[in-house]
């Protein structure tokens, strides 16, 4: 251990080579300033970084990147911060290296269906530069007017729309990567079909721990002909999730098929009132049906008919944008609306196939009452990506603990039922314990070792990913100098 | 080296363990017996291998895998042996671990559209297995009928479908592997959301680098309810490939669209006269949409229409499965048909961006003024995936090394123009020269660190994928016994 003192001189030498890269201007250490940066959307963990970086450049975080390589100093980076699991946690005296300032984009090849832009570029701009002459960016997480592109590539983010389109790896082409020794190396392309290792598709949902993307192609489409969002009303989640089987059975794939039940519903109307959401519903479904003209129709009755049959009591269809916004902001707003009901909420995000959907939420609701904790539910019923709100007050003691802890408990279930501990928002510091109950070591050491060829040091984001220490942090670091060795001979 | 007794010694002590797994019948040792297995469909490559062995499950190839770990022998995996770029090709005294008695279909879940089967089924059983139910798979590489989806995988083979559902990347979920040390791993799931790094996108078209699947996830698509076959004429390539632009401008993904030269169309003509293709066409294109009845009625209405914008002279459609299929059948056999034009032919596979279709096509038939061969031209025109084939006599002395040359120039131009070098037929043997064409040394030394991840041994198939020796074969193996010493301390 490093004295106090000598710690400041370190991080004094280490700010002036920074400096020295960007600038003064670039490097952030006041601590209040600092303060900006403890936490990212997971509130509950806060650790502030020693140093904050700022780059605009690929060659700037290469240079940035070397110098914590030179120095050992381990890096976290930094989108617009709102994650969800923590990924973009600072660690103990690291640098953060933020993206914000590299909101470039810097190519836009619409006869191809390409774009190419930088990390700090927020989601929602993507649309926008490319709206215009008739093309859009598929994945939209709620969070898209203010999270960044490079934080979608890093956490594969979903969305509404990735029913039918995928996810953030199905729309990345190429990326141009630091990697934790300073190199910067390309991956993918401007084609989907490349030899060789999918290294794209694994540093995709890495979570910042083989480096960090500076420059990012990715495949815009059209505009669909026609877009129609439908609103059924259920007095049951089973009449709801019925019509979902129905619906996918009949094999038809909508945009978005979201659910919301009565809880949500309630606090939705209760915060931004959107009037269109039946108070008394069970459950309602909102699917977006998008395509040509004859096609949106043909599939606005069929799914009609389908939640008919299965009992739903009404329902309404829009197609003009401003409708179909306002039949949207109710689910858009769902998160928010849920730190209304309650002084504070737990957001989980885990995924089961979409068969077990009534059994697992009533499973879910036995656990509500089991902790007795109000669980609101919102979710993306057609890829079975539940998201489970629980209600509870952070001031009463233990309370953080005991929701952890029915958190720990849904997630099993998901995994129980053949599904997965995280959908969209990633494991970061959040779920970093629930690993070992979906993957074997074996597993987990295949992944680690994987970690390793990119980031041999242990330097970029430790400590997320994985659970510690066996699989992580120190166990990373104390190889790479012997992997390196062997592998630099040839 | 060995002294050749040694040598026997050696192979009968070895071919004893692999008997005590998988029984005398499954290891194949007659020389006439191994003649079957001197090459795949790169059949200019040829190669015995030391032995054959036949396992029928996830154990006995664990079991025959460790057994070569052990032994330090390197081996091969082969399917049904129908790659164009060699991966499958033997190498000097290796075994070939063949999974043609790995043909069961596991698992069926209809309603979650997923089937798990061995490696060995071929590709067109899964949609016999699921197609009475209303689904089916989509890839479909021309070899379809005999190809194996163990052998797809290693490949990432693609087909005329997959413009609009991908390649079989796109539709693998999850893989059971033995790895080179002859452990099974278990990578991706059920549900496509899964944490941690991407394993079984790095898997898939690994080229049997990395290992050996044994089990296999795919995802079955529910059939379309209509389907409609499409041919247009065009009198040149540029106004077929006006067409193809205008088509996708205008937002419409066909499920498949292809196109065939004029002298294409005359081989296909003379070999199995479908009599549907214009002999004095300068070019046909072939589209496939399917979809909503109304959708394909909307669009083929909408195709036909950029067609004939573009100077089709004729359109035909089909809708029924019969006058679908005689539409197919001159595309389907146009390999075949190349072989009956000269004595020889060398089919190039490579990829560039859609919008250069025209000038591309133009070059390569300078190139083949140039060097004085005839080359036909039948591609996937959606996707950009050319597959010019070179016509030659192979009894000229010198003229394979001739047409390699220039299928290799055709490839740099593909590089170029900002495509690839291979967008369904792998780089296995054939191709891994070109490799630096198109990857940095840091590139492809990043994919070299990961497959000592898997692979540490270098056993698993070496000397595909990766030019040697510097990046591959003997160093490779070097490496490992470090690699692993450090790794396994914690």
């Amino acid at each position: 251990m490093l004295t106090l003192d000598k710690q400041q001189r370190k991080w004094n030498a280490i700010a002036k080579q920074f400096e020295k890269v960007i600038g003064k201007s670039g490097v952030v250490r006041r601590k209040e300033e600092l303060l900006t940066y403890e936490c990212d959307g997971l509130t509950s963990y806060r650790q502030k970084p020693a140093l904050v970086v700022l780059p605009r450049t690929t060659e700037e975080v290469a240079a940035l990147v070397k110098i914590c390589h030179q120095n050992d100093v381990p890096w976290v980076a930094r989108g617009a911060g709102t994650g969800l699991s923590g990924g973009a946690l600072p660690i103990q005296d690291c640098v953060l290296i933020v993206t914000a300032l590299m909101k470039r984009i810097l190519d836009i090849d619409l006869e191809n269906q390409r774009i190419v832009v930088q990390p700090g570029v927020i989601n929602n701009w993507v649309t926008q530069a490319v709206s215009g002459a008739g093309f859009y960016y598929a994945p939209d997480p709620s969070s898209q007017i203010i999270c960044s592109i490079g934080g979608n590539v890093a956490e594969n983010s979903g969305g509404v729309h990735c029913l039918k389109y995928g996810v953030t790896t199905n729309h990345v082409l190429g990326l141009k990567l630091v990697i934790p020794d300073g190199s910067i190396v390309d991956v993918g392309g401007f084609v989907p079909e490349m030899p060789g290792y999918d290294l794209t598709g694994v540093f995709v949902g890495s979570e910042g721990t083989l480096g960090i993307a500076t420059e990012i192609t990715l495949r815009i489409l059209k505009t669909p002909e026609s877009i129609c969002v439908l609103l059924a009303d259920f007095t049951s989640i089973e009449a709801a999730g019925a019509a979902v089987a129905d619906i996918i059975s009949a094999g038809i794939i909508p945009a978005g098929m979201e659910m919301m039940d009565n809880l949500s519903i309630n606090a939705v109307e209760d915060v931004v009132a959107t009037g269109c959401y039946p108070r008394d519903a069970g459950a309602i479904l909102l699917v977006e049906i998008d395509g040509l003209s004859v096609e949106v129709a043909t599939n606005k009755k069929r799914i009609g008919e389908l939640c008919k049959k299965n009992g739903a009591r009404d329902i309404t269809t829009a197609s003009d944008p401003e409708t179909r916004m306002k039949l949207w902001k109710g689910r858009k707003a769902a998160f928010a609306a849920a730190g209304h009901l309650s002084p504070d909420y737990f957001v989980q995000d885990g995924v089961i196939p979409r068969t077990q959907l009534v059994s697992v939420l009533k499973e879910i609701e036995a656990l509500s009452e089991k902790y007795g904790y109000a669980i609101a539910n919102v979710f993306h019923a057609g890829d079975g990506n539940l998201h489970p709100l629980i209600l509870y007050d952070n001031s009463i003691e233990g309370a953080l603990e005991k929701v952890e802890e029915l958190g720990g408990e849904i997630l099993r279930l998901c995994v129980k039922v053949g599904g997965s501990i995280s959908g969209e928002h990633g494991i970061g510091a959040d779920k970093k314990c629930y690993m070992p109950d979906m993957f074997t070591e074996a597993d987990m050491e295949t992944m680690q070792f994987l970690r390793q060829v990119f980031n041999p040091k242990g330097l970029a984001n430790p400590g997320k990913l994985f659970p510690t220490p066996r699989t992580c942090g120190e166990a990373a670091r104390a190889v790479p100098a012997k992997l390196f060795e062997g592998v630099e001979q040839f």
